[in-house]
This record gives structure tokens, sequence and C-alpha cells, in this order.
């Protein structure tokens, strides 16, 4: 008896996840796995191309957590440079850009996603960047080097924000513009304003409510400046931090089914809705809400590889499910540490919920320890039954990681009630006597309480 | 009508909390509160101690978070300087020190604790010193200022742990004397082995499996030497870092019932289980395991918080229930985070469980980004339901507060599997992309899953 085929298109965080656990439950004699990678790298940390560009992270090869001799030591065979061209899922089959056409009995689709480009002139002017292959880090370093001093950031997304710090702190002159009037639309108003003002306090230039009307370019075809209905920012850099979208063109083509959100319809195995031999994972996948059970897309590291993992688990032969997002995510600007998780109250309002919310400030460590910086903590809970629904947390140094003592208790289901008389620990270096969690658990079920 | 009379004994933590608490809910036409507090100051912060005698935190006041003066314009009236003599239980009256006898209604004991004491020779030397009330820390100051240059502290938990490190910056000499084989004996022996080479590798002596057997003194009675059936540790100073003990002296002779830990026995809403019209609270009182439902005693400022809480509620009267304790806790000694929740491996046997646990090593942040320190993380589970039962870290800067995640999880009742799935936030500068605490969960989950 002849192996079954596992064919992954994509080598980044999802499509290798599903090789290696599909690997780790079947042996090669039993299932042959080829991985195909348009790029030339596989497994590399896309989230880290800012702190390479930063200069945080001195070596490109750093972001690459494993090679393709790596992957081929456990018999999965990655093919990098070589593009899907093509599924054919009535015949099973996938041609590739080698000339190679594939026959697979399972078949994962991890073709990640794009950076979102707004629809102006100008964008494919030189000079212009997203921040999603290493290539493209590469690119914006070499800018650097050649001496570019201004750089317009379009969006206020986490990638845009940590690009607008790590440049500021090459010494680049940066301003962010905004279609929106805040940054982090993650965020509610509120918390969104207190990162907007550190951003202005830092000296980023952030100029919102202006969607980008033209990339203005030189008679070479160079980047010169951002036109927006308020002004123009002279730039020679230009850099795209508007967001990702799914990378489906392929899937579209061969008719798998697409959700309301644009990404490959899943259900929680990660199988596609249309196409049960075939799987989807990452950020080319919907995915639902943790919360309300709805479609989401979350573009997000975390949930490529636990959903590659699962795809890779059910591919080797053992159930297994994805148990949703919450769009838990932080990230630092300035020093300034951004958490949130769950439903911002815009997502909860658009669920339907009658909601409550209560923002305190407090510190990060016992008031009279040195280092003790401000810590905002804003939570949101269902009227009535006290469930927390969503938390975001703006500070110093030491407030990002608590998101995920408040992404637990939402991931669990408890009420406001029970978090707050949770044993969470205390040390002065540590927090102060009840953690700022707590005592905006403690404020907002007072609220229910009257 | 006159005012129901609320007389609380102990002026820390639990006893403010309790009196605050119950002004809260009602007016002072409607209860008059005494505090008794036989120290100078309330409110003050036993935790902070260490610190103020390692020069982190400048000034002694600072550790105080409020005042009398504060509590009386809350119309608490605050007897500093003044000890209660003893309860009659049936008569419903406080004698003080003052020659005074107060009546109540309520009566809230939170007389807290005191640390143990080794019952050997010589403990009363000058120049022995437990850190407990802040008459301690000044002297212990007022000793390093003096020209003391050796220091031998005397057990290996939080107390002693933190006194040996800022003692050890300060520039003294320090051994720490243990009776058991390693410090923190809290967490399990591969965790608590981490802690003990961290110590010696910064550069303090520790001295394992030496109950202490006499402190030596000089012809003027001060403190020499400590010894041990292994030798004699020249010192010049004392520290008692061997625990607390409940302070119950008070509530024996009165007739309160103890409990089988000998601190107060009281029931969900802190009242004394043979007096319900007291209520006791803090390091004073018995307490029990969230897990287990077991008696336990474990003195933390943050249960003698919530504890003084829930009495203070129910006397201003509204419902209330202290929902258990996990004995989560943090610390640091040398940049050394640890931190600790639920059951270790010989409570958990204890218990009559059969657990299964885990310990694996990881990096704070992405391991190519600047400051990723080295981190464990011991899990342990029920085996075949899988429960998360305790968690222990040990790691650099950045590990510690990740306890308070596991603690969450235990405290939700969730399984290792569960939590594994969860979302968790990711950013380079935070975490790897799987985080720590979720690759322990997914390992010991794998154990139940063959």
């Amino acid at each position: 008896m002849s192996a079954d085929r596992l064919v992954v298109i994509g080598g980044d965080a999802a499509g290798m996840s599903a090789a290696a656990q599909a690997r780790r439950l079947r042996a090669a004699s039993d299932l042959a796995i080829t991985v195909l990678e348009q790029g030339p790298e596989v497994s590399y940390s896309a989230c880290g191309i800012p702190y390479w560009v930063g200069g945080q992270v001195p070596d490109r090869d750093r972001l690459i957590a494993r090679t393709p001799s790596q992957f081929a030591a456990q018999q999965i065979d990655v093919r990098t440079g070589t593009r899907a061209e093509a599924i054919d899922l009535d015949a099973g089959t996938v041609r590739t850009s080698a000339g190679e056409t594939l026959g697979y009995d399972s078949l994962v689709v991890a073709t990640g996603g794009r950076p979102l480009r707004p629809p102006v002139p100008g964008l494919d002017a030189e000079g212009v960047h997203g921040v999603h292959r290493l290539a493209d880090g590469a690119d914006i370093r070499a800018a650097i080097a050649a001496g570019a001093r201004r750089v317009v950031v379009l969006g206020g997304g986490y990638i845009g924000l940590e690009m607008a710090d790590v440049l500021h702190q090459r010494g680049l002159s940066v301003t962010v513009v905004l279609a929106d009037p805040l940054p982090m639309g993650q965020l509610d108003a509120d918390m969104g304003e207190r990162v907007c003002k550190a951003m202005g306090d830092m000296g980023i230039d952030v100029q919102p409510n202006q969607p980008v009307r033209e990339i203005e370019t030189d008679a070479d075809g160079v980047v010169r400046a951002v036109r927006t209905d308020a002004g123009s920012y002279p730039c020679d850099l230009v850099v795209l931090g508007l967001g990702m979208g799914p990378e489906v063109a392929l899937a579209r083509e061969a008719g798998l089914r697409l959700g309301e959100t644009g990404a490959v319809e899943v259900d929680r195995s990660q199988r596609s809705r249309s196409h049960p031999e075939v799987f989807a994972a990452g950020d080319c996948a919907q995915t639902f809400s943790r919360i309300t059970g709805e479609a989401q897309y979350v573009p997000l590291g975390t949930h490529a590889n636990k959903q590659g993992r699962v795809a890779g688990s059910v591919i080797g032969g053992r159930a297994a499910h994805f148990a949703g997002v919450l769009g838990t995510a932080v990230t630092t600007v300035g020093g300034l540490e951004i958490g949130r998780t769950g439903l911002c109250t815009s997502q909860a309002e658009q669920a339907g919920y009658d909601f409550r919310s209560e923002t305190i400030e407090g510190t990060t460590r016992a008031g009279y320890y040195p280092g003790a910086e401000q810590i905002a903590v804003k939570l949101i809970t269902e009227h009535g039954s006290g469930l927390l629904l969503g938390a975001q947390i703006v500070g110093g140094a030491g407030s990002g990681k608590r998101i995920d003592i408040l992404a637990t208790a939402i991931w669990a289901g408890m009420t406001a009630e029970e978090f707050a008389g949770s044993d969470i620990s205390y040390a002065p270096p540590f927090s102060p006597t009840y953690d700022p969690v707590l005592v905006a658990a403690r404020v907002v079920s007072r609220v229910e309480q009257g």
C-alpha cells in the first residue's frame, strides 16, 4: 500500500505547523508530505520584521525559526521558490510553478494574508512598502541606509504602530496618517486616545481622519509625498500599516467556499466547508469569536500556529478542534504597552449585548516601589450576568502582558465578580496589593450591585 | 435609636479593610466604628519592609497607605498605641490598655501574625530581628548603619529570600541557614533547586539541612554567631525568615474556637464558628483551599484585604463570601522571579490526587528579541481529568507575573487542554509565539493523551 499524500500550500506558521503535527502522528511510510512555498524561506517571523528594521534584532536569519533542511530531516519535503499555480479540487491535484502536478489525499491551504492597500494612485511607486515578507524588511532597511529621512506610515494598527515606533527610534521623522479618528481601532476611543497622546508626546506626528488620496511621485516614479484632503506630507518612504486581508486568489479560483469575511470558510477542525479533504489555516482562513460564535477574520500568528496544528492533528488521525479567538493582542509603542482581548464596546454593541464598562487607573507595582508605572485597565461586562466580555490595557512597562490574565478569565467564562475574588499574586516589585486587573473587576462588578 | 457598635482589633490590612468597607455601607449615625491598634501606625505595608531596608524605598512613610486622620475623616475612630487586653465574648466587650471597656455589637479580630521563632537559646539576643513591624525595619537599618557586615537569615520563605536579596545588594555578607534541603518550601524540589543555584551564583551562601541549635552571643548579650550541627556562622545580625504564625493569644484566651491550623476558625463570611457576632480576617484567621476545600493557613496581604472586605460587607448588611485561596505568590531574588499557585506535588499527594507534572523551559520574549530571558514553567494536573491543580514559575525578568495567568485558569477550573487552546497575547517583545505557559499546558496535556 502506498502512502497517503498531504500537500501544504504555504510554508509559514500555519502550513508548517500542519506539516509538523501531521508528521508527528504519521510516519513517512504512511504519509508523504510536500510543502510548496513561493518565497525563499519557510517559518519566518513576520511579527519580528519591525524589530529587524529597528535594529533590535541584528540579523535577518534570527527571524527564521526553522530551515527547509530541518524539515527535510523530518521527511517533510519543503519546496521553496515554488508557487502553487492552481488547485483542481475535482482531480485532487495542485499544479506548481515548476510545471509539476501533485496529487493529494489531503490539502492544507495556508496561503496567508497580504497587506491591505488603499485604492489610490501611486501605490506602486518606488519607496512604498508593506511589512509582510522578509524582503519587505530588507527593502525598508535599504531605504534607510540609502538616506531616507521622512516616512509616512499609512494606518495605525499593530504593524503601523510598531513600524512608526522603530523608525522613530532610528531617527526618522515619522508621520502616521489615519483614515480613522484614532490609532488602534481594536481599542475603544478612550483607550485609543491614550495611545494617540503618547505617540504625540514622543514626537510622532499623528494625522487622524484623513483617508489617503494619492501617493505623489517624482518623475522617476519614486515616492515624494502622501496627499490627503487636509494636506500633503512629504516623505521618501511609505509603510503600509493598514492591516491584513486574506490571500485567497488561489482558493477562490479553485472554487473553495469563502465565508462572509472573505476568507476560506472552515469548520472547527479547519476543514473547508465545501471540500472536506481540504483544510485551511492561518491568515487565509475565517475563524470565529469564542464569545459570540460569529465569523471573524483575525490574522495573527498565534491563531495560525494553532489552526495549523489542528489541521495537522486531524490529518494525522487525531480529533482536534480550534476553540475560537478572543482577538487577544499586545504591542508596544515608545515604551507604552497596549493589550486588548475579547469584545470592545463597538463589537459588544454590534453583537447586541446590553453591556457596562469601567476604566480604572492604577500602578504596575506598589506605588512606593521604584519603577511603578501608570496603567489603565478597561473592562466590559454583560449587564445582568456580569460576564466578562472584553478588556483593554494601556500603560507603562509591565502593563501589556496583564491582558493575558483577563483573556484567561474571559476564555473560562468568568464574571467580573468571580474574577474580582480570585487569587492573583502580589509583591511590591510586581503589583499593588490589589492588582489593577482586580481593581477593575471590582469596580465594574460594583456597577452591577448598585 | 443609638448606632450599632463595631470594634476592630488590629489596624492593618484586614482590620482597616473591614472598617472601611463597613463604613462604605453604613453611615456613622447607623454604625460607630472603633479600631484598636497596639502599634503606632495603621495600614502599613509589611511586604514593603525588605525594600525599605534595601533602600529601594527611601522613606518609611511611603509604606504607610493611610493615616489615622484619613480614617477619622471617614468617621472611623482609630486608636493607635492601644492594645486590646481582653475580649469578653459573653458580655460583648473589649478591655483596652487605656483602661476602657468598649461594648460591641460586631467584633472583627484582625490581630495578624507573628514571625515564627525556632525554640533555641539566644533568640532574644540583641541583633535578632523579625520582619514584621516597621520598627523591625528601622532596627535592621540601624544595625546596618552601625556597621553590621555579616548577616544570617534563618529560613528561606518569601521574607527570608527577600531579606537575603536586599542585604546582599547592600553589600552585607549573607548566609541563609535552612532546616530544609532547599529554599522556598512552597515550590517543588526541581524548582527550588533553580532558586538555590541562582542564590549561590549571586554570592549568597546557602546552608541547607541545618536546623538552628543556638544563637551565640557575646558577654553583652549581642549576637555573635548562629550555630547548627554542621557549624557556627559568625554574624552581627540575624533575620528571622521562617514564615509567620497566627497571633491568636487574645482570641484563644477569650474562648474563640481555633481551627486545625491554629488560626481562628471562620465560615466563608469570615464569621467565627463559635461566636457569629465575631469575625476574624487576615493573618490570624484560618482559610481554605479553593481546590480541595481543606483548611489552610496562608498569611498574605492579598487575602487579608479581601477577607477584611468580606467581613466589612457582611457587617454592612451585604452578603459576601471569601472564595478560598490558591496560595498564589510571587517574589524575586537577585533578578530571578519566582511564582507559584495552587497545589505543589507534595500538597497534591497529601490531598490524595493521582497527578501528573511537567516542567518546560522557554524564553520570556521571542528568542531573537533583546532581553529574552530563560523561564521554567511547571504544571501539575489531575490524571484522567487533566484538571490544572498547580503551577510554578522560575525565570528572568517578565517571568513572575505570568503565574497570574495560570492562577486564573486554575481558579476557573480549567483543564490543561482547555487552557492550551486559549488565546494568549503574542508580540516579539512580550513572548514567543506560543507563550511558555501555553507550551507547558500543551506538554502536560500530551501526557494525558499518550
